[in-house]
């Protein structure tokens, strides 16, 4: 197999994490006689500064000519003065668009080795597995009208959704949810005051239908930011529009320990967008701080719905499990003064997942 | 003093957790020589069921009458087949606007006898003692144009923010911020997206200049839902927009331990209306097992922001932290199997408190 991979490793600690990405994925092409070809471009706040945009039109011309596009992350702080529309966000977002996926899967799980890392108890979060799948092209996001109108002072955002777009990220949802073990879908809106709450709960109703083994719920947006606090392991798939599904998917971060160790797939497209969940981190970035398993776990997911390499993506997430059970620690999942535990530089963290894979 | 109190009790446990408050209200009323007066009214589905209407002209009218509104709860699964103009929520979100308060304040406190309820840890909530300002009139939940149209099967809302509402709410915010001992404001907003949360940046940023002796950060929502999660006890008044604020103050309610405990004021309109954060729990209406703590609190801080009677306030919500610390408990609290702790009714609990103030 010949696979093209659009590399748009971005800001602060995203060529560093995109690079222990790449190398897991250069190693398990190498075992399996495959080709992964990297198209190496820019995007968000470098591409600013190299050609004053934050998506350059080669970067997607490029991309779009690729199998996947594996990012690491966008943002600057040096670039916040600008309108959102020129700043290296606007990339992440431009891309998205042009590149057509529309459902973002974030899975939030419970690694028995970071049970003390996250603020909640072990017994809270202990078995807990969600995947998110989030709309990642509707909402507020994208929606028109949109403006900040400096002579009146006023600004306005569009929360709009089409039935065709709850339905098809609810599809994949349910897809998801019908091969998974608890068969479960909770659908997160704010139907009892938004309108486009109200076409997405019927929209997703009506889609149930079509799944008879997946059970659907709904809860509320503001109850379910609650409810994944206090009873995580009550979740199996999350559908959420796109807002709520930053928000949330986010928040659940915490059941994980660290967003760092968070990784993303948005199918649905033209191309397949990979990217961690965490963002550029300018602070850390060159520090060597930065944790790779977001990105290494990111790499997975390519191998799983861009090369049908399921098996593979399970290997590096074995690897990633067997390395944390060993005590291996970046500094954000590292803690003081623990017995066992060795903190790693992004490198080094990289490195040994990759030997184990 | 004569006050008159419209009492709005509404929906599911509304009614059971408004007569705790009412009967703290009339305790501390007769102590100090002063006379309550209460209004009864219905708002809600309780209003629909009445009178076909969640907001019945007379209970509008009557309410602007009063100096302060109290109500319990609304929301009824029964009309979830309505539209969201028609539900009980409707003539919540109505009297709101009517009544006109923008500022709503809803603290956020980790109660040391609480601190095993949480499902964080101890050692992260302890301390913890924040108050949300949400914005309550603008935003998603009244912006218009907005509609369902069923015959393009197309939803959308909208989020609005003129300057002057953000100034109003920012202003309450930093003027509390400078009565507190931190004196930190953390504005949320979404300003890597959206032109309305640049336009609160902004806003929130000029009206800082005007509080020297406050501290400003600004925080992106989905980063804050982290950040409340893994260190409650670096923020003091968090500032939000309505729809954040709705999310993250309820998830913050897990700092606390449960949305039972929790009161909330809204204040700069015409008439300030007090409710506790929980809904209307209509599966244990009824039942005893409703919590008024939240409603009890509401009432302290109709004493303190109705009726200048800070004292008082604050006995109420020392005899609270003393029913905790004596180990009394509702359903919602109570903790099974822990020595030295009694479960007590809705009412059974009122008492007690009532008994101590
Ligand atoms: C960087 C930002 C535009 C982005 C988003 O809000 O979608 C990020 O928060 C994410 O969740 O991927
Ligand atoms: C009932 C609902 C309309 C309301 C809101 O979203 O404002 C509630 O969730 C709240 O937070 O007071």
């Amino acid at each position: 197999m010949h696979l093209k991979i659009a590399i748009l490793a971005g800001d602060g600690i995203g060529p560093e994490v995109t690079n222990e990405a790449v190398n897991v994925l250069t190693t398990v092409a190498n075992a399996r006689g495959h080709v992964f070809e990297y198209i190496p471009l820019l995007i968000g706040g470098v591409a600013i500064t190299a050609y004053g945009t934050p998506l350059p039109p080669e970067t997607l011309e490029k991309t779009l000519r690729c199998d996947a596009a594996l990012l690491g992350a966008v943002g600057d702080n040096k670039f916040n003065h600008l309108p959102p529309s020129e700043r290296p966000e606007a990339g992440l977002l431009r891309i998205r668009a042009a590149l057509g996926g529309f459902a973002n899967l974030r899975p939030a799980v419970a690694y028995k080795a970071l049970a003390d890392n996250s603020p909640l108890r072990p017994e809270i979060t202990d078995g807990a597995d969600i995947l998110f799948v989030r709309e990642l092209l509707g909402g507020l996001y994208f929606g028109e009208p949109r403006a900040w109108h400096k002579s009146t002072d006023r600004a306005h955002n569009t929360m709009v959704y089409t039935r065709a777009e709850v339905e098809r990220v609810a599809r994949i949802a349910f897809d998801l949810a019908s091969r998974r073990e608890k068969k479960k879908i909770t659908s997160v809106d704010k139907a009892n005051v938004l309108e486009c709450s109200q076409l997405w709960r019927a929209v997703v109703t009506d889609v149930s239908r079509d799944y008879p083994t997946v059970t659907l719920e709904h809860q509320l947006v503001d109850s379910m930011a609650i409810h994944l606090m206090t009873r995580p392991r009550d979740f199996d798939v999350v559908l959420t529009e796109n807002l709520f599904g930053d928000i949330l998917s986010d928040e659940s971060g915490v059941i994980t320990g660290s967003l760092g160790m968070l990784p993303s797939a948005t199918l649905g497209g033209k191309v397949n967008l990979y990217e961690p969940v965490h963002g550029s981190a300018p602070d850390i970035a060159g520090t060597g701080k930065a944790n790779p398993i977001g990105a290494i776990l990111t790499a997975a997911m390519v191998l799983r719905h861009s090369a049908g390499m399921e098996a593979e993506a399970k290997l590096i997430e074995d690897a990633v499990d067997e390395a944390l059970n060993e005590g291996n620690r970046t500094t954000d999942i590292a803690r003081g003064n623990v017995a066992g535990q060795t903190t790693l530089a992004t490198t080094q963290m990289g490195e040994l997942i990759l030997g184990k894979v």
